[in-house]
Parts: C-alpha cells; structure tokens; sequence
C-alpha cells in the first residue's frame, strides 16, 4: 500500500530530524492555543494573521504534495508524524509519547489543554475517543497483532477534566487475524472513560508479512 | 456548572468577532498544515520557528487564564470556539459548520487533510469517532434532547479518504434523560463508519433548565 514508505534512513537521522521537528512543532502548537485564548486587540489580531501568513509562505516553498504518510527506517523505527496523536510534526497532537511492552500493552502520561475542550474545562468526548483508539491500536501493533480498526466502543463514566492525564491499554483475546483489545483513561483520581476495540490485520499487510518485508507494526 | 457563560453580546458583535477570529484561525490552521509538509531547509525552519514564538508572545501579552469554554449571547446562540471539531477560535478544527434541524437531525461537509491522517492517505480512525461523537451530540441538541455522551460505538466499514467528506447524525430514541443517536461518515462512494451513541442529560443541566435559565443546547 502506497503511503508506507520505507527510506532506510539511519538511526542519527532519525534523531536529528526529531531534534529538529520537534521543537519547530511545538513552537507552532503554543501558537495554536494562543490563539484561542488571546485577548489583544483587533488590529494586532489582524497584524499578527499577516504575519502568520508569510511564514506559511516561507514553509511552502519547497513542500509534500500530500499528507507526510507514515515513514520507516530499514530498522523498521516508524515515523508517523503527522499523526494527530502521536505526530512529532503536527501541533494539533498533544503528541503523546507511547511506551510499549511486547505482551501487548502500551500507555502513556500526557497533558490536554485549551485546544482539547469540550464540555467547559472538559476534555472533548470525542478527544477521549480519538486517544484511546491510538493507543489501543498501538497495543496490538506492541503485541505483535496488529491490525486496522474494525468496531471500537466507548464507555463515558465521568467528565475528563482538562489537564494530566494517562491512557493504558492492552490486548485482550485474539482470534487469527482478529485482535480484542481494551483500555482507559485516567485522570488522579482513577478512570474516566472505557474502551474496547476489535482490529483486523488487512489483506495487503498479511501479503507483505507474508513476504517478510518490511509490514507496519501498526496502523495509526 | 461555571465555563458556560452567558455574556450577553449581541448578534452584531457575535458576526464582528467571527469575522475578526475565523480568518486568523484559519491562517494557523494553513501554518499547522504547512508544519506537516514542508521540506525547506532546517535553517529555514529554525528561523521560522523563532518568528512562530515571538508571535506567541505578541498573542500572550493578554489572554484568557484557561480554556475558552462555551459563551453564550442573550438569544442562546452559542460559542464553543475552542472546540476541537467545530471551533471557530481552534486551528486544530476542521472547522465543521453544522446544519440543524429540529426534528433532531445534524449534518456537515467538510474537507480533511494531512494534520488528520491515520493510515497513509486515510483518515485517522479516531478523528472518525471524534467527529461523529460531535454530530451525534449535535443531532440531539437539534431535537431539544441534549446530553453528555453516555456510550459510543463506531464501526469501520472501510477507510476514509483524506478529503471532501460528509458526516450525517439523527435522534433513533429517546427515555426520559437519555437519547440514543446514530450517524455516519461518508466519501463520495457512500458510508465509510457508522456510530450509534447514548446521550445523558446531565442533572446540573436539568435543574438549569427547570429554572428557564440559559442551559447549554449541547454539551461538545
């Protein structure tokens, strides 16, 4: 599947461009939720907008034609980063930085603010989905099932409120190419939201496993 | 509940503000897609960046403590701009601009690109499901049957094409305080993912509504 691109760049590479891309997308994620919350007045609204509007510019000059895909190195290290969860180059990702274990779990501590809300000083319900079909994903791709989302199910037990929080989850069951996975969101006094998923590993990527070449470990 | 706050303004400075932070917003949504897919230099970015954070200081001089919340004029209409489907105010958003009818039906086109791929050239499964949960919302705050989201359940019938998109939401059933929804996404080939949902009405907002006060018309 075109998009999966592997460009066997090397581990310093990686690295460096991490270091650079990083910082740059955080810069531009501040931005982001400054712009929800100033309160300068209109004129310097309308200066700030032009000058914003340069610098996109500046940017375009030399860009992807499309979306960045998903990239690998040939240590099969991916590089999802335009990924609005994880995505080290896209400011409307937290991005959250995902721990992995090979029995198939995987979780993360992370920080939700003014870009997040719904509900007033709550996090959006459908935020709370987005994360958690992430992480659940990335859970099966840690335990060696991964596969695409088939049905994904919610359970809202209370508001999440802006702030810290920490997602886990894990796999449950698989069954061939069927894996169950399950998790939730915290905030410190305990859960907020369930989740259960069913992800199915798609055709094209049996094949290319099949092939032994260089497949995702996961699809989001 | 504090963070829906009625500020009384009127219709005029309601359009006035639109005018004013629509265009802004969407001058930074350009700038975090052009953060995705440029291949300048890293001079270049370097030098960028450091543009990017001083006008995060000109924005910062004066701003809002927290999150933007939900506002509310004197005729009920509301403003959930910092919401991360629909905000006016949030780079983040698509935006959707929702259409409503009172029977208890919402729908929206609208277009997606690279800050919410999933998949290479796929919509994100979860920015799916945080776009449904929005409409769904929406669908029964149409129908006068508002609530905070109890349950949700997508199914992935195929993948999403990074796009033009549609997404269509209506009241199946409602019982007392709950109002069960269902909705889908759609490509130009027809459905894509399919939601059902439980809306809670929450007991705040009934209290609120039995005094006639300004309540929230839906919750995300």
């Amino acid at each position: 599947m075109a998009g999966y691109v592997r460009d066997d760049i090397s581990e310093d590479e990686h690295e460096r461009q991490r270091g650079l891309y990083g910082p740059f997308t955080q810069a531009v994620r501040d931005l982001l939720d400054a712009t929800i919350r100033t309160e300068v007045d209109d004129d310097e609204v309308r200066a700030v907008q032009a000058e914003v509007e340069a610098l996109t510019e500046r940017l375009r000059v030399r860009q992807l034609d499309g979306p960045y895909g998903v990239r690998f190195s040939a240590s099969g290290r991916g590089r999802p980063w335009g990924n609005p969860v994880v995505g080290v180059r896209n400011a409307a990702a937290p991005p959250l930085e995902v721990e992995r274990d090979p029995a198939g779990r995987a979780w993360a501590s992370f920080h939700l603010g003014a870009a997040f809300e719904g509900p007033p000083g709550l996090v959006h319900g459908g935020v709370s989905a987005m994360i958690l079909d992430q992480l659940l994903g990335e859970a099966t791709g840690a335990g060696g099932k991964p596969g695409m989302t088939g049905t994904l199910t919610l359970r809202y037990r209370r508001g999440t409120p802006l702030g810290d929080l920490r997602v886990e989850a894990w796999i449950d069951r698989t069954e061939g190419i069927k894996t169950w996975a399950r998790g939730h969101l915290l905030d410190a006094e305990g859960v907020t939201v369930e989740a259960e998923g069913l992800f199915i590993l798609p055709r094209w990527a049996r094949e290319r496993r099949a092939e032994a070449d260089t497949a995702p470990s996961y699809f989001e």
